[in-house]
């Protein structure tokens, strides 16, 4: 059992995460670095706001924004 | 009597807890691990929102999104 | 004269204390831990949001998330 | 005149003082402590929401719920 | 030129100034006392909320409350 | 290319700068005075809240209320 | 793989960028220079407020209002 929250996130790089954010988006895409404010970047991101769709491409997401993420299963 | 109040989570690692977020949402989990800002890793978590409920896997919760954390009686 | 105002909450430890959260829910339990953030390690705890009252058992609520806490007079 | 704005409540210790809350309630009780953050320990605590009044007793009000705090001339 | 933002508050000491906070309600009285955070200490305050004007007296104004403060021309 | 955000603001001193805050209102006014925090001293200034505009001579703005600053060309 | 998730942005400099902010308005512009907290310099900056697009020139946005910060394809 590890002692860092932030290590699960550590094993996912490389690999599609899921966040979800305070103002009710998501957004999900291969995690390519992180920090331990949870600032992330992320490639071939996707932002989902509702209905809508928006491809972001690379996309540094500031982590006071962040709810939760999670890697995702594929 | 402990003196650091994180202490009732650092008893309940490998056990089922319970969030309750800011948004409304609750999401339970085995807790893996958390850190002095009450950033936690949860295996084989669950959110829950309103009537809805989600698989989430693994999930990092940003610990500036939790109101509280308790341990589930199982 | 103490100089410390969280003297107020040591000197309950072991004893009954009322929390008012930010969200207008109130959690009373009894006091076994707290730090200087006011995070707050409760048993026997229990969560009243408008009429609806949940038991929660042992439970650590975040500091930034409360608004004032008193201990009860039993 | 002094460098410090806590000075106008350290010369008001053992005397009553009003709270304006972030959340439109006012509290007013007597100075026991405080300390630079605005967290403040009063006694004899009395609770103002819009009509409700509620008597609290002792309590620490957390200083980052806090607008404005005044000496009430008695 | 002053380096300092806060030196034109500085130079306001013993002055009437306006406060606006961010509850949309504005104090004005005579400066007292200041800090970095922005804390204020005002005598022969007045709060005004809308219509409501309230007499405060000798006030301290938490920082982080605070939007602008503004040299009265008297 | 300079490595600091804040050089746009340091080269604009004594010049007209346009903020936009949290609370939706826009002051401008000729930029004294700045800090890492972009708590901001401005003569000259002008808020504009909607249809209504207030002058305001000397003011400092509190860097947290800020959302962007930018220099006018006049 | 880069350990920094800033990275993703200081490999953009020279090059517009978008932010979208917690205010739902979206900026573009040429990054100039960023630190941190994710307070950015852009040239040649236009704010997209809905059906409304401004014209800005050179602006600093504060990191605290950031959610993403994403390099433009062109």
């Amino acid at each position: 059992m590890s002692d860092r929250p932030i290590d699960v996130l550590n094993d996912a790089k490389g690999k599609r995460v899921l966040l979800r954010l305070k103002n009710k988006t998501e957004i999900s895409g291969i995690l390519q670095a992180l920090d331990l404010h949870l600032n992330i970047w992320l490639d071939d991101a996707e932002l989902t706001d509702g209905e809508e769709k928006i491809k972001l491409g690379k996309v540094l997401v500031r982590g006071d924004t962040i709810i939760l993420a999670s890697p995702v299963n594929e």
